[in-house]
């Protein structure tokens, strides 16, 4: 692709910044959004940085019928000396052209998407909040824009980045969470859309979410969709257990996400010598390890809470505390160092973090 | 639910018909559309017939993210003596219903939506086509729009009615399309979404789709999700076969669609005393009662194409041709007597029809 100029058009309507006690997830947007449009023959074209503003689309748009939509989620943080740090930004952007292959829509120049959040963070600075364990949250997303009725890739699509101030995601913060294994509903299955960031994942999520909620459980373990035997993962984080010293987590397959966080958890346990394997684990063999007095830890991994330690484990109306509910030390330390490279504050040995030079 | 009136909001601006021989599938809309609000708290609101009109809505609202939608398709008819004929609507409503339960949307007053759509077909009477093959195509459909990016149901959703005058639906018409048996991907699961009418079922079916139409072929076959051995339905059809003497579809699970043509037509085979079974049917089996020529018909049935007769079946690189190629007996039959009774031409022994009266 041709290096395109991005546009900028700045809003003179700011919004009151919300106060940094007060945060949540999700719910509070910044000034400005980034975006770029897709047609058959002319491509990727028109990014821009624009005032952020409501979408206006054919009620007959396919994104209202049939879900051929993507979308990414990564932080920038605020550095005590004022830089703006992205977290591995280039893995997240990989995942998208993925998902997009999976779900048929035309790839997007990586470099293009990049320089256009480089942009929109430059414009939106202020909006980064720089109190312990907030940040600001990026959505990349991309959706069919084609009005339409045939079931079929669409013809035009959007793609969008907008930013949201954020708090801890889990109301727990770093404290350990309850989870509930799902043995009825499933999530994805091999051949199917698992390993792709797309709507309809979330959208089949929501009925077990909902059950494990009502039953005091704040998130869903995910088994395999074809003998409910094998873990997969978390809502929205990967999985992790530490049993008889060995910390281990479901190799990946078709219908697991491959999170960002996972990637760099598994390269700081062997960075620290820690043994580490990546393999099919079932969920009796947690079970019985847990009886024989072998699983030390279980945490989940995600941008969003970045480690969640679990506390609690129900399946079949056993339930199991591992830990004594408490957060155990390799989260902790995972928790501290994942944390502490996001926000400059640690050595980043591996180059995770890319800085974002306002002029 | 108490009576809520229907408020009636007329356009001034009506648009140019399209020539009825030149009808495709789903691309031009009529000149109103029906739409309800929903509200934690309020519940469904506000029912309405408006102009056919953009819907605005900020990036973050859900629909753009978590897939939460659901949808349905049904078609109006204009009979020779001009009544507007809707063929089987409660079906739809009902299953609307279903799907919106499994995905964590609030029901909707079935009867409600039923006055809304005939105030809608009253006011767009005239872009009902009466050509043969031509029909109004129905799409109502539901979408999340609370403004929030946690993973969660929606508080806020827009319920819509919107028009399509429809020619055929495969281009092929009545004549036999080609099917490809997908034996690597897989469209849904038990556990999962596939009895529900839901967006992402759809987006997970184009990869598949896309590999079927470069091998020439119009239309997928999808096997169970889990051994990838039994029939379960085709891209917007489900699937019958004639073997031996008895026709056989594959009998309802979590992830087949119930189909309304489906039902309509095995109604249809018992009142004329042709045997009919509804059971597991593995791809496997078709395969070898065709290597012994006892597959006489095979059929795919949906409101789109009503019945579309099935030429040639692919699998595993080995091609069948089913009955020279041709339509069927029964295939032929079953169209003539379902678009019949859709169109009023044929006596409606089931009273599957219902006449919107046009004051
Ligand atoms: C289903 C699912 N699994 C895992 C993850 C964790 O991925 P990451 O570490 O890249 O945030 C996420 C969240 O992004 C997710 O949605
Ligand atoms: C996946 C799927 N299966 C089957 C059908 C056929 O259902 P119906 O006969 O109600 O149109 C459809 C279309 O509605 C569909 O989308």
């Amino acid at each position: 692709m041709t290096e395109q100029t991005i546009e900028i058009n700045l809003s003179n309507n700011k919004k009151e910044k919300p106060n940094p006690d007060q945060l949540s997830f999700g719910k509070v947007f910044t000034d400005h959004m980034f975006t770029v449009s897709y047609s058959e023959g002319k491509g990727w074209h028109e990014p821009k940085v624009t005032p952020y503003q409501p979408i206006t689309l054919d009620p007959a748009s396919m994104v209202f019928h049939y879900g051929q939509t993507v979308f990414e989620g990564l932080k920038a943080y605020l550095a005590n000396d004022g830089r703006i740090l992205l977290f591995r930004p280039k893995k997240n952007l990989e995942r998208l052209n993925l998902s997009n292959q999976r779900l048929c829509i035309p790839t997007i120049d990586e470099e293009l998407v990049l320089s256009g959040l480089k942009k929109l963070l430059e414009v939106d600075k202020e909006w980064i909040p720089n109190a312990p364990g907030t940040s600001l949250y990026i959505r990349p997303f991309i959706i069919p824009t084609e009005a339409f009725l045939g079931v079929a890739p669409s013809n035009h699509y959007q793609f969008m980045i907008i930013l949201s101030p954020v708090g801890s995601y889990y109301k727990e913060g770093i404290n350990p969470v309850k989870i509930y294994v799902e043995d009825q509903y499933v999530r994805a299955v091999s051949g199917g859309t698992g390993k792709a960031k797309t709507g309809g994942n979330y959208a089949a999520s929501l009925k077990a979410q909902e059950g494990a909620t009502s039953r005091g459980f704040s998130q869903v373990l995910w088994l395999d969709g074809v003998e409910k035997k094998y873990i997969e993962e978390v809502g929205s984080m990967n999985i992790f257990f530490k049993i008889n010293g060995e910390v281990v987590t479901p190799a990946l397959n078709e219908s697991i996400l491959e999170g960002v966080t996972r990637n760099s958890v598994l390269q700081l346990l062997k960075y620290w010598e820690i043994p580490v394997s990546e393999r099919k684990i079932s969920i009796e063999e947690v079970f019985e390890s847990y009886s024989k007095g072998l699983v030390e830890e279980a945490f989940g991994t995600g941008t969003a809470a970045v480690i969640s330690p679990v506390g609690e484990l129900s399946w079949r109306g056993e339930n199991i505390v591992i830990n004594n509910g408490e957060t155990g030390t390799i989260a902790k330390k995972l928790y501290d160092t994942l944390t502490g490279i996001q926000k400059g504050d640690v050595t980043d040995y591996f180059d995770w973090t890319i800085s974002v030079d306002v002029k």
